[in-house]
This record gives C-alpha cells, sequence and structure tokens, in this order.
C-alpha cells in the first residue's frame, strides 16, 4: 500500500502462481481498493491499440497521474511475435516510477487468466495507481470476459472492416463503454463510424450511456484528449447516475463466480489426479459417462 | 444412434441450450460412442485451414467414409467475416448426406465452449460418422482446450512466420500431433519446417510420438493424401502403444473438470442473481472480499 513496486510484483507473481498467502494478502487489500479508474482497452492485432494505450499512458502521466498497466497475452501460439514488439514500444515508460507495466499470460487454466487480471487489478489499485490500464489482444472470450472487470471498456476498430462490420457480434456491442476508430486517416474511417453507428441504432433499447464514438491517429497522438475526456465522461456517468453500484455488482458476480468455478476446478482436477484415477479410467472406457463422473468427483473433491 | 439428422442437430442445439433432457439423452448414447476418429484442426486466420479441412472432407468421402464436422466460431467480435467465408467454402459438402456440419459458438459462458464441443463430438459419434473434424480458429486458450478433446490435433502453420516460429508457445507444441505447414509452395516453407524441426528437437524428453511436418498446397489439393496418412498413422499408434489408453484418461480428466466447473458456476451465478444479492452488493461497496464472497456463495449454492 505504499506503493512498493517489488512487493507488488512479488505479490502479483505469487498471486499467479495460487500461493494461499498471497490470496489472504489480497483479501487483507480488498478492502483498500476501488479507487482506481479501471480502463479496459481492447482490439484487434494491427488495431494499433498498443500504440494508443501507449499515448494514453503519456497523457495520464503529463496530468500527474500515477499509471499502472497490465498487459494481457492470451498466449496465441500464432500471435507472440507481434504482441512482444507491441510491449516493447510500451518500454519508453518503464523509467518513469509513475508507471507500472505487468504482463500476464494464460497458465493454461480455464478461466485462470480472468481471476489473475483481476488479483492484478486490485493489487495496483491498492497499490495507488489512480489508473489501471488493462489492455487485452481482443480475440476471444477471455478478452471479453477480462473485459467485464473493467470501469471503462475502449474497443479500438480500425477503417476498412467494410461489410465485416456487421460481424461484430453482440459481445463486443454489449462490453463497449467507448469506441475508437483508430487509424481514422485511412480510407473508409466515416464508413466505420457509420456504421457503427447504424449498429447501435438496431440495439431495441436505447442505453443510458450511448457509446461515443472516437476517431484517433494514435501514432501521431490526433484524438487522445478527446478519448481520454470522453472515458472520464464515462467515469462521472457511472457515479452521477448511480449505474456504478449496478456495474460494480455484475462485476463483482462475474468474480465470485469466476473465483468459484476456479475452486471447484482445481479441488476436482486434485482429486481425479489422486484417488480419482479409477473414475477416470471408467470415463476413458465408456463405462461411465462424463456427466455422472462430474457428479461424482464434485461429491469426492468437496468431502475431501 | 440411426442417423438421423434432424435428431441430431436438434439434440445439439438442446445440449446448447443446457436442457437437462438432452443431457439425459447424451448421457444414454455416451456408451455407444468412442467408435470415431476425432480430429481437431486449428491454425491462424489465412492459415488455409478451412480449405483443408475442405479437402480432407473429399478425402474421407472418397474413401467411402462418413465424416462429421464441428466449426467452432469462438465469437471473435472482429474475425467474423472471415470465419463465415470460410464457412461457405465447406457449403458444396451440404448436400452430400455422408457429410454433416454443425458450427458451435461460444455463449458466453466461460468454458462453455470446450463443453458444447465435447457434447457435440460425442452426438456426431454416436450417429455413426467415422471421422469428426473439429475445426477452429487457433487464437487462444478456448482454442487449446478444445484441441484436447481430439484423438488427433492437425496444427496448421503458413511460410513466413520467419523469427515468429520462435513465438510458437509450448501449448502448441503440447498439443500438436501433426504438423502442417500449408501454402508451401510460397517462399519460405523450407525455413519453417526447419524451424520447427528446430523446435522439437529443443524439447527436453524425446517423446514416444514426434509429431510429422507435412507440407501442402491445400488450394490445389497437394499434399493431402500424406497428410491422411499421417493422421491414420497417429490413430494406429494410438492404439498399438496403449497410448490410447493415456490420452482417454487425460480427456476424460479435462472434461470431467471442465463439467464440474461449469455446474457449480452456474449453480453460484443462480444463487447470486437471487439470495446473493446482498452478498453481491458487499462485495461491490469491498465490505466483503471476493475470495470470501466465493467461499460463501460455493457453500450457499451447494445446499440449495
Amino acid at each position: 500500500m505504499a506503493g512498493n513496486v517489488r512487493a507488488g510484483s512479488r505479490l502479483i507473481r505469487l498471486l499467479d502462481d495460487r500461493d494461499p498467502i498471497a490470496t489472504e494478502v489480497l483479501r487483507a487489500l480488498y478492502p483498500h481498493t476501488g479507487r482506481a479508474q479501471v480502463i479496459g482497452i481492447t482490439g484487434n492485432p494491427g488495431s494499433g491499440k498498443s500504440t494508443l494505450t501507449n499515448r494514453l499512458i503519456s497523457l495520464y502521466r503529463r496530468q500527474g497521474l500515477r499509471v499502472g498497466v497490465i498487459a494481457v497475452d492470451p498466449s496465441s501460439p500464432y500471435s507472440g511475435g507481434a504482441i512482444l514488439g507491441d510491449r516493447i514500444r510500451m518500454m519508453e515508460h518503464f523509467a518513469d516510477s509513475g508507471v507500472f507495466i505487468r504482463s500476464l499470460a494464460t497458465r493454461g487454466a480455464l478461466g485462470g487468466l480472468s481471476r489473475a487480471t483481476s488479483d492484478a487489478v486490485h493489487v495496483l489499485d491498492a497499490m495507488g495507481y489512480q489508473r489501471v490500464l488493462v489492455e487485452t489482444v481482443g480475440v476471444g472470450q477471455d478478452e471479453i470476459d477480462i473485459m467485464r472487470t473493467a470501469d471503462t471498456t475502449v474497443v479500438v476498430l480500425v477503417p476498412g472492416l467494410g461489410d465485416d462490420i456487421q460481424a461484430i457480434k453482440a459481445g463486443i456491442l454489449e462490453i463497449a463503454d467507448v469506441f475508437v476508430v483508430n487509424k481514422a486517416d485511412l480510407d473508409g474511417a466515416e464508413r466505420t463510424e457509420a456504421d457503427l453507428r447504424g449498429l447501435q441504432m438496431l440495439m431495441t433499447a436505447m442505453p443510458a450511456w450511448l457509446p461515443p464514438i472516437v476517431r484517433t491517429v494514435a501514432a501521431r497522438n490526433d484524438g487522445l484528449v478527446e478519448l481520454a475526456e470522453q472515458i472520464a465522461k464515462h467515469a462521472q456517468h457511472l457515479t452521477t447516475n448511480g449505474n456504478a453500484e449496478q456495474r460494480y455488482r455484475q462485476r463483482a458476480r462475474f468474480v465470485v463466480a469466476s473465483l468459484a468455478r476456479d475452486a471447484v476446478g482445481v479441488a476436482v482436477e486434485r482429486w481425479l489426479d489422486g484417488a480419482g484415477q479409477n473414475l477416470l479410467a471408467e470415463v476413458a472406457s465408456r463405462r461411465t459417462d462424463p456427466y455422472e463422473a462430474a457428479h461424482t468427483a464434485l461429491a469426492a473433491a468437496r468431502s475431501e
């Protein structure tokens, strides 16, 4: 809580390793969280999302704000190189003691990444970072889940999606609080914005907060001030309209259910690796069906 | 089990909706599964994976085999269009009664996609399809999890990864049984293959099955026969060396743990949406920490 970077790093690493003492520490920190504005930033590889994040860090630093960054790597077997390059671009902030950057990678555990991200956000929040940016590569359910833990979610698009914009699924419309059309100097920026507005109009009910669309050219630092303004407006919307309470409850629902899943999954796997070996052999040879086995394993893991 | 396509489709849809009666039906079908060879095919968008799948369907059809296909859409908010295009390419098989194609999309539930895929595989298996191809866009943990349910996993790469091949993470080396270097007429195919072999050599222990690397040009139907041969060889390896048992147990472990997680997650969410509302409010206002709340919610959901 004094902001010690080494202590924070160590805690995040231990949490990632599911160290039980680290969990106790996190629980003790929890009442001291909730001060940071948590901003999720997601977008396709190539959307310039990392450059945008970089610019946003600089902007907040000029405002005197301390910034924590969690760069989530979904461990795509294919995209590793590109992501690494993105991360290197953030290096310029490494020497700045007002910026704390941590990378998180999935550890192979189902649902483990959103839990680890949520844990790390709480640590950075308790350390006193006023803005916590969570950057993910937006390519799947993991990322949508992670974005659910943010106060404000920024979805970064680029012109040239063309007709494909209709492929933007309900999931992304649900989680976006602010849309960015980055690389807005490219052909098609207007079309992309118009298509997005069209999609918004198709929504059955007009929401209390209609996600604004901000055009940026992050590489030239264009539009960043407006983006920060819209993010701030969204934060204000949350607090003034009493929407924060609802959002925090939704987030709590997601985090609590994830932790419950995770705890049970770990306990069941432990049981299966020990006393449950016979049951696995029965499932493998089709003598017991997996649903029945899950029932048995749950009951057994519970009573251990 | 008589192979009725409408009944099969309906069952898969009901399973996707978590219909309890559908689950009972699946459980009754389970002893009749395990006959199909389940082949996972994963690769980056642009790897030509769908064309390859398409060619493989044709090849198996010429061999007189009935083929089930599960095309998994990870509901990327961005890639929708491309995937749709890929799927349309498979349309040529729609008129063929020996081919059954189902698309599955994530329903927003954590871990729900791998459960739904596993369920659908069991249905197609029980329906008598001798080959079940599970095609995913390989971009994250979801896909790796899904591939764990396959007997043989084919990972499709393309030349030109260059140095990035080192970014291929342990996860993909772990799950790959057969590597394909598709578009092998492009520059760099040899380099990609050499890099892959280099990575394999780095593995600490020589595995009982060293994943072969097959070069293909799917668009020209080149290399497909060899691919099918390597897939068949892997199936034989599983049965002759007693490795099938180990693999089936690993798969059972994954499926049983996923089902347990899923069951608990659904129960906890239901409780949180009802009697647990107060608890969520406490977490939202930081009076209770999420770990404590997960513990409470688990106990409460259990006793309901």
